[in-house]
């Protein structure tokens, strides 16, 4: 670094700090009701949870009542340190309790309107005229982050066209600031400036469907676009998560290549210096306005989103895309704003940050460049740096002060994320409103030498490792798509596939000829099955109970290795797995790709608790005796699975009852023995011999029965439907007369699973939680949302919103990419589905029914049903489909109600903010598996051992703790070390 | 402590040091191959345990062959450190290791040599003759501590009376010692000199038949004692564990009581003074030989069965007897020997002691009482300190040699005991031979000040204190005798007891009137049962499943809290439930007692272990969740128990039921109503609420089916036969049409269980264990050894010592204190058993059959059957009665597939003392419970989970950290925690 160079970015700065003189933001005034509950924030991650989750909860609740209950509830906690502004000094209603509560939600909504410029365009206008007065442009955005529906996407459009209806109208009154007269502030900037997220006027934005997304998002953004150009205002592309990222940097270089928008001067989008690939896609920007001869202006801004993209990486055990330390993000900030510099001719650089280094940083850097100081603008957000923005605007260079407009709801988002930013122990305003750390240490390089962090590596996973999620495909990645399209092709080229019977190792072709067909294409026949019969079965059984002494013998860490070995395979063809399941059972995209990671985490998880449990427990420590416990494999195991997760419910058991030491007979929905016979091979090439695991595809009605009730048998693992499921048990329990062993049964059956909406309950999550809940593979999975139980005062908006949000859902083939919903298994489940559809009908009042014209294969329609009954069929059968019926309830107590009105306990939600609701569900919903505030399907290895009770199974849990035990049989051997008197000492 | 006679003591002590001179005795001889041995298990003690069990198999060992696979197995693992001089240089066989096995067993048994004066009389004429040369005098033991049956009592006596003989004849010529002249040594001591362990002339001593072992054994001791008169030799009842201890006070007293033996002076008995109690023993003692005018010479010894009683204490959790620090012991020495001395008008003190310190001091205590020095004896182990002998002869003092005679096997356990002291850290041998610290060291004083050791407190059982077995009683405390025996008294002038149905906490008494009767006495109706019907099932099961909900819901704590007042509550009324059982079931006082304990310990452990699983299980630590798993009760549970543990099984399988929060309907077996009676109003006073816990006694062919098929049911915990548990298994999985859940049966079943023996085991191990596990409460356990496998090369050995030992246990009514073996329940079980000893007779050789005329009540004889094979039905079913198969067997290897043939999986044993066979039987003997080297029966709670697989039952484990989870559901609860891309840090 030059000294010199540094040495004047410290004097600009402190000249600034000067300008800025002692006063704070607002926000930041101690003696302030606002002041006070950030500064508690700030100390106090406990607190600051709680006032941002009653904050967030507050616009949903319209009664006074509910607000006191809320901060009862949040604040009420007697070990809670709360600031005197939010204490109540009441525990239950009164008439002066009330108006406190009335109070304290006042004063929380003022705080939140001090970010906003106004919450319509009316209230706007003013605002942003006095902002212009001060010597300042602005740029307007409309917030709006949760859009749910092709209609909700449109009405924000709709808003937009009109914001800029009446900014163009009001425009021509107001002078242009800066010396350089003409039209244009500073002569180089349109006087009117907006600011649109992409996702807000375009609700299907996904990256799985990069092409389409994008042709839908141009669609809705040409006529904004347009109205912007006739007005010669600034349309600038935000950004905003990660995943959208590529998407939106794409957007916008599609859109400016059309003829009608291109040369236009006055367009840009934001890049975000926290991402590691800012650089990149900065570089990519860059020659792409080179060449294409057109003019960008890039916001560059540290980034926003930081603490959410941290939970969504580490959730889906993702690489963390961005810096993990501040210092780092600041450099790259002026590595960028320097890049931005040297291509100053096609692109125009708004510094966007309140750190007062930074743009003492881009001050001196311009100069170094021989850029005049009033061509570069400054930006910031609005109510965040009033004194910056004066010192600023004294120091005479170009300010635009970004003014988001919006009601509380749609805002929270942004709210959430100016909080942080104002409490973060990261953020320059912390440092110098808050802490107010000395100036000088604001100014320092961020770039000086430092001990580099150390990344994570990405070494092989190994079973000293802790279990780790596989990751699942990152679609905003182009080289991911594409790679999956292959595979999709590859796949259908080698269709129809034969499958025989394998049994010790010997590929058997019989006569019970089955055909596995495409959903989505009745006609196309994927594999050719060779269904197994009692003669295959029985040579099967024996075989198996042969090899069973030698395989349970095996060293534990041994076949915990093969589990693995299959697991590096299944990674290797994890594409090749997937594209097979779009086209045998009809899943898309999304869905199959984590129906094999899934059936990889059992591999890796059950791996790991085969060692955890192979290690002999000592019991007691009492000299003369060393007691040990420890577990064997039962013997023969049936492993009986279902097509609905054909690789990974049928990964996950074969390994359970592989690795624990059984031999294995399996047999896979004859709607799935494809994918079965894949997943046979591949346990057999990692080392299963071929006498310890047989593959025995074909009719449950041909030789289920006797794969349960043969003398051999010890233990059934079966996943389906409750009807076949207690049949297994009936079977297992009454063929006991000449068996060897009193039979196990494991068996995972239905649901009639609930999500519970509360009064205030955020409703932009509930839908997209339902949408997938409910539909996701076509609402194929036993832990489906099939009732929806809505209190009686958001029914109405909620099912408003769900159906206009379904009717933006894209129905189609599987294998199409920007498919959500494809075609049900087969003829016989199309039947039953369209039966309970009927039943639905009559039962309660159709709100949607959505077909597809011309959707090919066993298409039935996306489906809702208002106003059912707890005594309603919709309300007590399993339909697994995409039929989902909603309830109305009077309060939460009732939800509860009729959510546990049902034989099945397997899977439910409660969307709810309030904390006591919460509890409650959480202590009286009886399911297997309870999300909170999430969706009700999606079990994660691990983390959501699944499995229910009541008719949904016996309480075993896959991918928990305690499920290998279920396949095995604890021994004691106690010895006793005392000998003539002499016992060892240890 | 008076400083002046301190330094008195240590000068004495330097002089005995001098007259020691340099000398080591020859097994501390560096140089040789004992002092090598005896050095490397001073320093290690992995080798020490290695060594001492090779010492004790060897005398076992008859083929050279044999004698080198031992050794591998106890010397070839490559990380041990073993000594040069028993290592081995090979891994095969070859003729060179084979001599090289050889020369080492050679080695050990010279070294074990040098402890006996001769194997027999003839050998150790000479030897004692020689000690008499060397001026000193001797005490000879016949060593035999294991003596299992009259027969080889008898044949012990007879030995004794032989050498007395042999002796008498010798003595004549030999002259006394000392410079008193006259027929007596010194002028007071006998010249011929018997130690006698009470126990090894009588085979059936037992504290708790106390009075019954006296008079056996007096009936044993008097013809040696008239034998010794005759001879004019003296006779010392030797002391040996601590539960023999008042027995051997009471006998020697009462024995010298006698007319015959009044006043006659050469005789007396030990004390140990690292016994707590020795002191009051010993002013017991003194005091009644003042009165009886009866001189007494007392042997005071330190104590060496220091180990044994430890473990011996610490297994059955009673307090330790015995000082925890040898200085306390030491210092205790002094404190009785002056007693002694205090007391010498009746008392003669013989010290017997190898310490310098404990020598000095007593000679100048005796100084101090103006005792002559050559009127007290310094009694040392024949070999252990020669050094010492010649100083103590030089000093002119009388000296006796201890001299055993015998084999090794007999006198194996003298031998470790030798070894620990040789190598004990705190011995006196150890330190002055092995390590030679410094003599001033050795002549401190014990008794001087130093911090007080805190004793392990009484503080009264509570949750925060790990689990602790409850101990037995100890029955050779008279008062604890007295107190059941009142107990029983008591019981029995109750009957008959009036068993109503109880519903909701109101009695029922309904026609199906059923009566209890003591086995023991067919007449006598022990209770008048009135039996549940379907009514009241019904009514009882719909109460239990209202009251679900609110148990479910309470406090884990709170029900956790009521298991331990239950707990509280039996520990009162521990004798009466015992006593109860003895006339109810036929069970006798230690059998009874411990059933009773068992049923603590199941309280006690399941209170604990549900809350510990109470607490959730997190999973997973990403940020933005919170995922939790637990558990929760299932419903109602059928609990549905046997007769042979009436309290323990029926409590062990109500506590685990209750205090997981399912309500429970209990029916006991109609064998043991009265006790399930009282274990109902057990919990019922310490507020399990009436509608959560319901008794419905009667008869299983009325209600048993209802109580498995009712759809309310959601569990059945079943213990009893596998005919019953199979019918219920299929029953619950064949009802769940209309059902709410899927039932849960645990169901424990039957056993036929083997105990192997090994051509090298112990036998005289073998014997005593076999016959408790197969005899034990009349072979009524499910656990009960029922097979006995036995190598070839031992089996006429075993089935001798088997039928002679049985022969001599004492068959009687359960009440009787003495009896080991009592009547079966009914006549139904009787009649089985009578015809089960007709097919054995058929199919086998009867060994014996033994009954005891006049037996009332359904007496079955105690059957051993020989020449059993794998294919018969007295190897294949359970015949639960006290019949034993022998079973002849080529090799260890036949012997676990013997073993393992068989349909059930419930206990087994093995006696082996190769490692390499221990090792198979843990790999290969595959039963729930496996014990090595100890009986297949007497499973503790915590320490030896109790269960088995096959068809003894579903691989749940009484007893054990998995139990509870088969009486609850998984529920696992996921919270989304991000909200508006916010999510609370941890």
């Amino acid at each position: 670094m030059d000294e010199a160079f540094e040495s004047q970015v410290r004097r600009t700065g402190q000249k600034l700090f000067q300008l800025m003189g002692d006063e704070a933001p607002p926000l930041f005034h101690k003696d302030s009701w606002a002041g006070k509950v950030l500064a508690q924030c700030a100390k106090d991650e406990r607190f600051k949870t709680d006032f941002l989750r009653f904050m967030n909860v507050l616009p949903s609740l319209k009664q006074v009542h509910s607000m006191a209950e809320h901060l009862i509830d949040y604040f009420g906690r007697p070990e809670q340190r709360i600031p005197q502004e939010l204490k109540l000094r009441f525990t239950r209603m009164s008439l002066a309790s009330l108006k406190r509560a009335e109070s304290i939600s006042g004063e929380i909504r003022e705080m939140m309107k001090k970010f906003i410029a106004g919450a319509a365009t009316a209230e706007a206008l003013p605002v942003l005229s006095a902002i212009r007065d001060r010597g300042m442009a602005f740029s307007v955005d409309l917030l709006g982050e949760a859009v749910v529906s092709e209609a909700e996407a449109d009405a924000h459009g709709r808003r937009y066209l009109d914001l800029m209806d009446d900014l163009g109208r009001v425009q021509e009154d107001w002078k242009s600031l800066g010396d350089s007269g003409g039209e244009l502030d500073w002569g180089f900037a349109a006087k009117v400036n907006f600011s649109i997220k992409p996702s807000s006027v375009c609700s299907q934005m996904s990256a799985r469907a990069f092409d389409q997304s994008i042709s839908t998002a141009k669609e809705r953004l040409r006529p904004l676009l347009r109205k912007a150009m006739t007005l010669g205002a600034h349309i600038c592309f935000d950004m905003e998560h990660y995943d959208l990222k590529n998407l939106t940097l794409a957007l916008y270089r599609s859109l400016m290549e059309e003829p009608e928008f291109r040369g236009y001067p006055h367009s840009g989008t934001v890049l975000q210096a926290y991402l590691r690939e800012s650089e990149t896609d900065l570089r990519g920007l860059v020659s792409w306005a080179k060449k294409r001869r057109h003019r960008v202006t890039i916001r560059l801004v540290k980034g926003a989103y930081w603490e959410a993209e941290a939970v969504h990486a580490a959730q889906r055990n993702w690489p963390v895309p961005f810096f993990a330390d501040k210092r780092d993000t600041d450099a790259n900030f002026e590595k960028l704003a320097r890049l931005l510099l040297e291509s100053r001719e096609w692109v125009q650089l708004a510094c966007a940050s309140h750190n007062v280094r930074s743009i003492a940083w881009v001050m001196e850097t311009a100069k170094d460049f021989k850029v005049p100081p009033d061509k570069i603008e400054y930006q910031v957000l609005y109510g965040m740096a009033e004194p910056l923005e004066k010192a600023l605007v004294k120091a005479r260079v170009p300010v635009r002060v970004y003014a988001p407009l919006g009601e509380a709801t749609p805002g929270m988002a942004y709210f959430v994320r100016r909080l942080l930013e104002m409490t973060s122990r990261e953020s320059f305003l912390w440092h110098r409103f808050g802490e107010g750390v000395p100036k000088a240490g604001q100014l320092k390089n961020p770039g000086a030498k430092r001990r580099p962090k150390l990344l994570a590596s990405d070494t092989p996973k190994d079973l000293e490792r802790p279990f780790q999620n596989e990751p699942q495909r990152d679609w905003s990645i182009e080289k991911t798509r594409a790679r999956f399209g292959d595979a999709l092709r590859k796949a259908r080229e080698k269709f129809p596939l034969s499958v025989p019977v394998v049994v010790n190792g010997e590929a058997i072709t019989t006569v019970r000829e089955i055909l596995t067909r495409n959903p989505n294409e009745g006609s196309e026949v994927v594999g050719v099955v060779f269904g197994a019969g009692i003669e295959e079965a029985e040579s099967a059984i024996l075989s198996a109970a042969d090899a069973f002494p030698k395989w349970r013998d095996t060293d534990p860490a041994r076949r915990a290795g093969i589990l693995l070995k299959t697991a590096v395979a299944a990674r290797k063809m994890r594409d090749e797995l997937a594209a097979l399941q779009v086209y045998e059972v009809g899943k898309t995209w999304d869905e199959a790709d984590a129906d094999v990671c899934e059936g990889i985490d059992f591999l890796e998880y059950y791996a790991r608790e085969a060692l955890r449990l192979a290690v002999p427990q000592r019991l007691g420590k009492l000299p003369g005796e060393v007691s040990v416990l420890s577990y064997e494999p039962r013997g023969v195991a049936s492993v009986i699975a279902p097509w609905n997760f054909p690789f990974a419910i049928s990964v996950g058991m074969l390994s359970a009852a592989l690795v624990t030491g059984n031999t294995v007979v399996y047999k896979p929905s004859s709607n799935s023995c494809v994918t079965g016979t894949m997943i046979h091979s591949l346990f057999a090439r990692a080392g299963v011999p071929p006498e310890v695991f047989h593959f025995l595809p074909g009719s449950g009605s041909e030789i289920g029965d006797f794969l349960v009730t043969h003398p051999r048998i010890a233990l059934i693992a079966f996943t389906g439907s409750a009807k076949v499921g207690l049949r297994i048990i009936a079977l297992a329990g009454g063929s006991l007369e000449g068996s060897n062993q009193v039979k196990r049964v494991v068996a995972e059956m239905g649901g009639k699973n609930a999500i519970l909406v509360d009064e205030d309950a955020d409703l932009d999550e509930v839908v997209v939680h339902v949408l997938k809940s409910a539909f996701g593979y076509q609402g194929q999975k036993c832990s489906a949302c099939s009732r929806l139980i809505v209190h009686e005062s958001v029914y109405d908006r909620v099912a408003e919103r769900l159906k206009s949000a379904a009717e933006s859902l894209v129905i189609g083939p599987a294998e199409a990419p920007g498919s959500s919903m494809g075609a049900v298994i087969d003829e016989a489940a199309k039947e039953r589905i369209l039966s309970y559809i009927e039943i639905g009908k009559q039962e309660g009042t159709l709100v949607m029914e959505r077909s597809v014209p011309g959707q090919r294969g066993y298409a039935v329609p996306l489906t809702l049903i208002g106003d059912i009954r707890p005594e309603h069929r919709l309300a007590q059968e399993e339909i697994f489909g995409p039929v989902l019926a909603l309830m109305r309830v009077r309060n939460f107590r009732e939800a509860l109600e009729v959510a546990n009105n049902s034989s099945y306990a397997l899977a439910g939600a409660v969307f709810s903010r309030s904390p006591r609701n919460l509890a409650l569900a959480r202590e009286e919903f009886r399911v297997g598996n309870l999300y909170l505030n999430r969706g009700c399907t999606g079990a994660v290895v691990g983390r959501h051992p699944f499995g229910g009770f009541k008719m949904s199974g016996g309480g075993s849990k896959a991918g928990g703790p305690d499920y290998l035990l279920e396949f095995m049989v604890p021994r004691n051997v106690a010895e006793n070390t005392l000998r003539r008197g002499f016992a060892p000492k240890e």
